[in-house]
């Protein structure tokens, strides 16, 4: 049967692949079943944000030591930057290892990691219905490539999608079709939004009819509760990696996912965590950290500039993005609850999760006697 | 008997007092019973951040509207700079009610504010022992003017204090006496950190053969559980605010402090809410919020660059203040806890709590059953 | 005759009128005569910046010794935050001495300065072609209370202008009208552009044929090299300052003007500062800038991204706005060009000379023998 | 004979190498005749700038593929982080091609380049007149490997020498020597001022025995007016390139130098200029521009907080590092100058140049009828 593995590792700079050469050095590690890596940068996750590139680069570079080029190419790389507050920069492995079985297993159900590539998206489809589509048909391709059938069993995808860069707004033009902004920051929050609208029309949280165009990146009512959306601009497909629950794979680990309501809606994700067993009262302990294996969050600046009716300041400061207090803040009420600052915070959220929430996903090593 | 009370405005601005020109209107407040301000402004909290002085200015505009320029200059006005993450700008009014009693009650204790003013610091006795007695005395007394006797009584001590400015180093200088530094900004550590010992000395938190000149701002061993200390030009002596409990004060407010000893640390906050009678099962329900007056807390990146073994990024940010990132995400961590975001959380924390944690103090409404 | 006086006073902080109440002490200043008082602060120039009004508050509350409150509130007061580079933090107070004389002199004309104030405009007539028209109304009588006949006697018109708030626009939706734009940050840029345009309009800059809605805001070929607009919270009106030469004025001002094609494009000013009677051989000398009053000038990133073909980073930078960046580097050129960094270089210069270029306007007093 | 070659080349990200590479297809730049490349990256130029490593990692990668690792290594490769204002960021690509001649020229000079490393320093010698002296000889090794006697001749020398890190520091006292500071971003001030001193002594600009140990970092008396030196963790010994005038080398090239006394003291710029042949009346033309190959200059906020008598906040923005502002406004007085933004401003100036200016080196091609 096949079994995910999933590897925290530390890291001491945005090229720093010490960590995982050390892993792989030993054997914790295959590189052939690699399947994604997420990674928490320190840059200012914006636009001059230059770490994740370099870290992109170095790990490339380090995995092109043990692995074909076309083979790494495979690898779906998502780093997020911006490790604000107490947050620790890290790059969390996925592994999948193993054969399917002939049959699904009768027991218990364990994590399991889908993955899909859509094919390459025209410029003027970005941000528009199409893509919606289109992502919702690779979510499904990867819950199939995952073993799972039930869309609940789902509880956290992951996509990288591409955006719109001058020259391919001009393609499109000369082509004679228009796109959706000719302003290529906005087209990041467009497909970032759409990709997750996607996300939620194939899990089942909104119905088909509930979508339009119009709707894309303006009605914050329409969200999915378990996508996370990240554009990038050297891909124009779109890459994405199905993480739930499926008796196909084996394994001790498990996930487990809740939806914040605010920045500071911690209770569901305390529930998500007794879910997985942890007796999670005030805080894990540190017993219970060891079972913890990440937390990968989506954190936003709640558009009514005011949090339970406090006025908040983020949207208003000019000399620090909001996404940078946002995910520095929500880091630290995450924190407090797991007792950790390895957490995988990432802002851009639109449509995941409502406005000034976001989902949260965590994944955990079950009790040794559980079963 | 004296009563204390406690009033949390929040402000749309720095200069913002409408809130408490309607609490006056209405009579809520009693301007001439005002004992102290402290306020959150939403500025960086750093070297250029005008925005206390702002706060102050239009605070003493509206203040001498009702009362005699005397009287305003009596009252301590701290204002702490930085609303990082959704903490909310505030403003915390003490009052000062009603006459001492004959003689101390027999029931139960409550908010008691003691206030006093030490001698003016001649240049050279700053962050110095000269500068550590000065303040225990001026404790002492403030603990005498709240009708404190036990130290154990006391939860937290503000102190407003002096620091070195090119002027007072030349006058030193001219006199043949020399200064702790001659660097302004670091003079603003060195009386902060002097202060906070002189609290830790008049609590009997530190012995007196324990401290010493050479360790002032050098040995984070040495700390307060209880001080909070803040810099401003404008004066040359000390002003300080201890809040404890006292059965010589009647009302429904009371008080509790706990240390955190790091920046996630949030169970002994928890304790000092189960103290105060809230169940604090997860985070403060709203119900419970309705009787949280005020949260005052002290926050800092830990020295070492990390946080229970995790690197942190705080200190090496040359875009943004580490204090600017502890802020937010310590109130992240806090507001997780309370669920409010209108918190007083405050930098610039040298022996006040261990290195990377601080003193945090809750002022709450009695449930009214209790007794 | 009337005769036009210009003060420039160094400050130290953003509330410091010590240099203002020196000045009137000195009977150099009479509070009465002022018309208008610029002022560069040391905040970010950005939505957060607080300096603007504080200084503004202190200078009233200076004024208000001296003046009634009807009398403050008539003069224009424009701050202008960010001193970024070697800038340095400056008042310029602008006098109007003198009555007007019977008849007009026959010899030289003098700097000239002329007041209007627009009626008030309604939320949706912002940012539209009725602002525009408004404004060059405004701009007709300024140059009547200036004594100025022909527009190519204007130098520089400053402009203090409304915005849109939440509340204003939604007073226009309850009545049924529509504003140009519901985000008020962006309302900002409309109004200073319509307001550029209604100065263009005002002084022959461009044709009323070649004015449209459409273009406001968006056409960056429509401009007027003698504007600089500045949006506030604080009025629903406009207040206009003309400043131009006249022969209905004497004394030893003069003032003249370029309009810089980009960001370093610093010979159209030296040709200005030569028609004023400086040599302008490479730098300005001692000498030279004792003549110098003040230098008022327009700085933009060009929104193409490169300046004169090389790129540049401002437009990408997340952790600096690009207004700071541009004002910091065209401070540089005009400093290097008048060897004095006490210009008054403000941001926001829609429709204020070219993309990525802007006007500069220089006032400076007559060498002694000059008649 | 030797000829040295010099090639700007715009980039497009701080890994951009397409230009180098199609220059290297092109057979403009030969891969193993490069002695150095400088270059601008578009980080913030402080200590989490992480776009310096990443060029370097994609430069190292680009050459890889042409020449041996051995032979990478040789190349110095100094970034500078920073393109603040409108300045533009490029490479600057130092080649030496072909041979020494058996005799020096009769004729005129031409730029020449001279490489050294020098041995490893110990930890406890680094920021200690032990670092002066071996930097002064490798300076003087440098000057004869480009074939330059008199120092007079030498224009500029741009070095790349190790700081302090934690390993270090424990390294040296574990052997029980003391190191200059236990800080290490101080660490960084002390070597490169040690470095830029080693510069001034070898050049003869500093008398040996107006040298000491306390001087160093303290005394902004002394200083050289051709050092620029930049400090790097991946090295222990010190990477020297001087840039000078020898009769031994031939080619269209020169360079010159001048000393900025203050931030917008362009004069002696403009006089070095001159000496280069071009008019530098006001700005350089266009057809001037076509000749200018790169400008190399150190920028730094003046300590005294003011630039001719006038307040600057370069030193008091905690949102904003001084380095940051001052590189912006001296590459605005520059651009001015030389009408283009593709400048090496760099910060870090300590003992290169006067408190609050620094040097500045440009190269050149000669006019063609020059001979």
């Amino acid at each position: 049967m096949r079994q995910a593995q999933v590897h925290l590792i530390a890291t001491r700079a945005p090229d720093d692949v010490s960590g995982l050469e050390a892993a792989i050095a030993a054997g914790q590690i295959e590189p052939a079943a690699i399947a994604a890596i997420l990674g928490k940068t320190e840059g200012n996750g914006c636009v001059n944000d230059f770490t994740r590139a370099f870290a992109v680069s170095a790990l490339k570079a380090a995995l092109g030591r043990s692995l074909p080029d076309e083979a790494v190419a495979q690898i779906a790389m998502v780093m997020s930057g911006g490790t604000e507050g107490a947050l620790s920069p890290h790059l969390i492995v996925f592994e999948r290892r193993g054969e399917p079985a002939a049959a699904p297993a009768v027991g218990r159900s364990a994590l399991a990691i889908g993955v899909a590539h859509t094919d390459s998206l025209l410029p003027e489809q970005l941000g528009r219905m199409d893509e919606v589509e289109m992502v919702a048909n690779g979510v499904a391709a990867a819950m199939r490539d995952a073993g799972i059938d039930d869309p609940a069993d789902v509880h956290f995808v992951q996509i990288k999608c591409p955006l719109l860069t001058v020259d391919r707004i001009a393609a499109a033009e000369a082509r004679g079709a228009s796109v959706v902004t000719r302003d290529t920051l906005k087209s990041m929050g467009f497909t970032r939004g759409a990709s997750a609208l996607g996300v939620a029309l194939a899990l089942g949280e909104i119905a088909a009819d509930a979508l339009s165009e119009a709707a894309i990146g303006r009605d914050t009512d329409l969200w999915s509760g378990r996508a996370s959306t990240s554009a990038g601009v050297e891909l124009l497909n779109h890459e994405i990696v199905v993480l739930g629950m499926s008796r196909s794979w084996s394994g001790p680990l498990a996930i487990d996912h809740a939806v914040m309501d605010d920045a500071i809606d911690i209770l569901p994700v305390r529930d998500a965590l007794r879910r997985l067993g942890f007796a999670a009262d005030g805080q894990l302990t540190a017993a219970e950290r060891g079972r913890l294996v990440a937390v990968l969050a989506k954190a936003e600046p709640g558009s009514s500039g005011r949090l339970r009716g406090a006025r908040h300041t983020m949207l208003d400061d000019s000399d620090l993005s909001a996404t940078r207090h946002a995910r520095a803040f929500v880091g630290g009420a995450l924190a407090a609850l797991t007792g950790s600052s390895a957490l995988f915070v990432s802002g851009g959220a639109e449509h995941q999760g409502p406005d000034g929430g976001g989902p949260v996903a965590i994944i955990a090593r079950r009790f040794q006697g559980e079963r």
